[in-house]
């Protein structure tokens, strides 16, 4: 079995658990309360921010110029397209790029962020591309799992953003991702990238959780 | 004013929480029960691991070789006697040092360490200082607001626990980091070390609240 | 004045013996032996391999998500247009990918590289941003200067090597790498900046000498 | 065989070169002109500064605990008494500590530097300890081969110098440096500790030789 399968199998029952989220079931279905999916795109505006430069830590610690090269594509995609999509959101729910820098991220969303910039920083380049694989890969299935309540999803909104996620460039991008940790775990103990993946599998949950209930910190 | 000074002043209204938190007041007062304490002694073995590594960090990113010099003096010390204080601390309490290795940390815990490690490798030589100041700081200040309760509290362990945080030498310790905090805040925007001193505050009191409570993960 | 220009001043005597280095006037009027550009096509491969590393890692500790983004860009062009050109020059010449991978680069590539890394991993996004303009900015003024002598230069190799500094895409590189330090020269010492400035204009120098020596390690 | 002697034969051929160097010779039987005996104080100050950021650097990523601890130690030690020591040897010869920083180093100096710190900022823990053992190392055995020309050396000042090397805490620290490789080389491919141990032997050999002939920039 490929690395990237035994990972995904391993956290079977927190993907079932993100893949079944309140959160994702009402996006897809239309039912989602409006003030709740603005609150995601500005939270998920910066979490892209730190991603971008997550990618760059991430390329500068590739195992091969190969993969460095593939690592760069990815960053450059996610610097150009992922970026422009977000904005076109933000200028749809009539936003300012100001406001979304502007807004205060949810714990979870630092925590998750912090815990992907302290791997890419601090570990080993398996474990930081890892790190980056539940979060698109989830976004994937998500949208696999969901696809047929869009035909009656009356919030063009909702479908114009989960629409993404089923396009052709997106799976390739997860097909992409998938190698470089299919690759990267041929020669790391799959113990700790199983560790890695499980952290931030959960991070992903939370992650949805938070937003849903658009949790502020405790202090 | 000083910065370090300005700093604790704006973050009052979480220090007043951070000192009145249960799990203080209760093991200053001798009534915390043991299994929290214990509980306690194994999350605080890890985060002192991360703490050394962050020290190690910072201590490269130090902004002259004077300030690299004390910062390997604080590093030492950690390394040295804290460690010793610790492990002692964890033969008392009938565990062997792997028991403390094998344990999974709180996310609170993650999420701190995370915190701490993303700030010292990313941002600047005064942000890293400033980002351990309240943890070793708020111990100080703990043990000065309630030391007259120590003379009734029955549970010799917590007596020789808090004694630590009232000594000369931590004292000391405590001062030399905001020496370094005042001096790198010279040359920094004060609102950029605010920014952090706020938010390690925050994890200070949400690390006590998770240890208390022995929150788990949510899934 | 512009930080970029004014640097650009402060290094004219050693740009001025960088325009003039036989390597380069020679390869312009066609005269320079091919054994001498082989050597230089194979060591310079190299040196591109790091510089994408750098630039991942610059990209990194960008000032700003503007700033970011067109470190990205760079880094892709990098990574995309400048290997295949290198990897052409490679097979046009004879060589496998793996050979340029093979040999020994000469000490001063090494020096030269490891002053990038070091520059990028441990000081500021302006000094490290500043370290690569000499390169690609001397590229540009050697090209300017020698154009002239392309026309009568039958060594058709070397005008297309020469060429691709002369086009209008890597002419708006170079601006916009001016422009970045120009930016973050704003709220950097200059001086910094100058000693960064100076010391890759050295090392450019010594690139090119000892290529055109094809300089071994002493020992 | 353990690694650390696995490598010291491998470079057999450069430390031969290494501990016969005139620089060498003439300091242990009193020849030197003092002028290059100068010239070197003021270098390795240098190098010494540089050599302390770097142990952080390694500490941070050291491969457990215990070698953390250690490399800690080392970096103490260094911070403390071999800063000590070189501000002695700086007021014996007349010089004010800014003195040294002031001078520039030599290109041999930045380049053994930049190959230390690109090493411990960009590679693996085995390989960033590595790179520092040939220059603890060398210096002991260069005292062991030497050693007997003391008693005829007539400057005080070198005798000071060289006993130091052969004092029992300088052997112990190259020991614990060597066992730390032994440890962190059973991990690693040899391959590449092979090739860290003779690029640094290299910069020690060449590191001799430019301060003995007072090497400045070619420009």
């Amino acid at each position: 079995m490929k690395v990237s399968e035994r990972l995904r199998k391993d956290a079977d029952d927190i993907w079932e658990k993100i893949i079944k989220h309140p959160f994702v079931t009402e996006l897809y279905n239309g039912t989602l309360p409006m003030g709740k999916f603005r609150f995601y795109i500005l939270q998920d505006y910066n979490y892209l921010t730190s991603s971008i430069k997550n990618f760059s830590i991430i390329s500068s610690k590739a195992d091969s110029i190969d993969s460095m090269r593939e690592v760069i594509e990815i960053l450059h995609l996610e610097s150009v397209s992922e970026f422009k999509g977000y904005e076109e959101f933000l200028r749809k729910l009539g936003y300012r790029i100001e406001d979304a820098g502007n807004i205060e991220p949810t714990p979870t969303n630092i925590s998750y962020v912090n815990f992907l910039l302290s791997t890419s920083s601090l570990k080993s380049y398996a474990e930081s591309i890892t790190s980056v694989l539940p979060c698109f890969w989830s976004y994937a299935e998500i949208a696999e799992h969901h696809k047929d309540k869009l035909s009656k999803n009356e919030n063009k909104l909702y479908v114009d953003w989960a629409l993404v996620y089923l396009s052709k460039p997106y799976v390739n991008l997860v097909e992409k991702i998938k190698r470089l940790v299919d690759k990267a775990g041929e020669t790391t103990s799959y113990e700790m990238l199983k560790e890695t993946f499980i952290t931030a599998s959960k991070y992903e949950y939370m992650y949805w959780d938070a937003i849903y209930n658009m949790n502020a910190w405790p202090i």
